[in-house]
């Protein structure tokens, strides 16, 4: 695995204002601001993350929501938002009195237009985040081994491939200060029992195994896998639980190869208007004077 | 507040047994045993509950799995089970290695059939839990400020009556060795920024406004609430944020009772076969054999 480096140009200005109250710009929130405590699913209660799973029925995509509601600008994270729910999800943003920073993306998504785009154009403070190797345009191009800080929590950018050639997972940090259990946000690389199809967009069966074999699987058995989508109904997995249970990545590679070469699936409906919409952030830019 | 009472004959046979591994039956798992750590959504890491939350997409509900993975048998509860996601729900029950003793529910729903019965015919060591105050059938009836075990953890039972007669609030315990932050069931009685309608099955504005206020919001700020059923794709909320933005409950009574008034809502699709099936557990008893 490629070590894991520092990556300063993520903490842009408006974080680092975060960390610096006298001089931290006013929060974008107009209600009454609630003194959060350090809660949420997911996290120990003694952690200072704030975590809110979120779905969008249509395209059964869930949107995850993280905030540091230690740091006095409580800077969030938004992983996969889509675009018919942006309001929602800035909505409760305003109410939880978060500052949202990032807006990220784990790949170019086929099935939905993201909701980068939209949260840019409402919000213009925010910043959008894909991987360099998705080929897309963003304000921050992500690669593996990266870190992304909001407030003095992060989340480190793996690369895994196979599903599109420029998929990501995105795993929260391992230090004694970061939530335990480890995180991670696995987008359509792996989901819960299956994963994503490897058929266009630059992916690969052959790839894939490795990335969730050589990324995902390695990580603590106890790390809760949140995938980009279900549509079954499940929320979160765990590691250990993949290994023994996923009813494809759990295979050997040449069975997994068999699998995934006999889906048969029919092109996503979205496809034609998703994959163009999210090459350049989900929309059309902000106007140029923001 | 009614002062809670141990409900000791709420642990039966099989949840006794757990405790005592020399004369434990066999878990009902087949599968390779997880050695599954402590972990799940909305618990500290060191607790010993494992949690995940679970969606039926037709009629937008949430069914809640916990057990106490600390126990050598891994007691589990289900709350508000579904009857189309039985299998699903039995089968992630399985894979973890759990014994569900109890299959329970807030209250006597009308937008889909329990799957309380069809869980006791496939698994008939599991007993269903409604409230007394419902009149429904099941084989425990359950009263204010009773305590459900599972292991060493339980929920607490709280009457919140309006939305229906016999509605009640299952949260977790407030002792240092139950999870942290607490955890509240709440059935209809409260969902995310608004609350069941309380114009059939005895329903009462006024009962509801009483029931929320002194059982629900008088919770620490950081409990977190999980609803019955959620519309919008929201998974969780906080006592904190229904106290602040709570459509309807956030108001005075007379308010909140005027808004409850002018509702207009058409009757449940399913009402004519939900409530008839839920009286009497979800379905028809199984066999006498069992």
């Amino acid at each position: 695995m490629v070590p894991l480096r520092l990556y300063r140009h993520l903490i842009p200005q408006l974080a680092a204002a975060a960390r610096s109250p006298s001089c931290a710009p006013r929060p974008i929130s107009r209600l009454p601001a609630l003194a959060m405590a350090a809660y949420g699913t997911g996290a120990c209660a003694d952690s200072k993350l704030l975590f809110r799973q979120l779905f969008e029925k249509e395209s059964s995509t869930y949107t995850y929501l993280l905030a540091d509601v230690g740091d006095p600008e409580k800077p969030a994270v938004l992983i996969d938002p889509v675009d018919r729910t942006v309001d929602r999800d800035l909505n409760l943003i305003k109410e939880l009195g978060l500052k949202l920073i990032y807006a990220m993306n784990t790949h170019v998504h086929a099935d939905h237009v993201t909701g980068t785009g939209l949260i840019k154009t409402k919000l213009p403070g925010a910043k959008s985040v894909i991987s360099k190797a998705s080929g897309a345009k963003a304000d921050h191009s992500v690669e593996h081994g990266d870190k992304i800080y909001f407030g003095k929590l992060f989340l480190e950018v793996r690369a895994t491939p196979g599903h599109t050639a420029g998929c990501v997972t995105y795993v929260t940090g391992d230090s004694p200060d970061q939530p335990s259990p480890r995180m991670a946000f696995t987008g359509d690389a792996l989901i819960i029992r299956a994963c994503g199809r490897t058929d266009f967009q630059g992916g690969s069966s052959d790839q894939l195994y490795e990335s969730v074999h050589s990324q995902i699987f390695t990580l603590p058995k106890d790390t809760l896998l949140y995938p980009a989508h279900d549509y079954k109904g499940f929320t979160v997995t765990t590691v250990e639980e993949e290994v023994a249970y996923n009813a494809r990545l759990s295979k050997d590679k040449e069975t997994f190869k068999t699998i995934m070469e006999n889906l048969n699936l029919s092109c996503p409906k979205m496809i034609d208007v998703a994959v163009p919409a999210n090459m350049v952030c989900g929309f059309q830019d902000p106007p140029s004077k923001v």
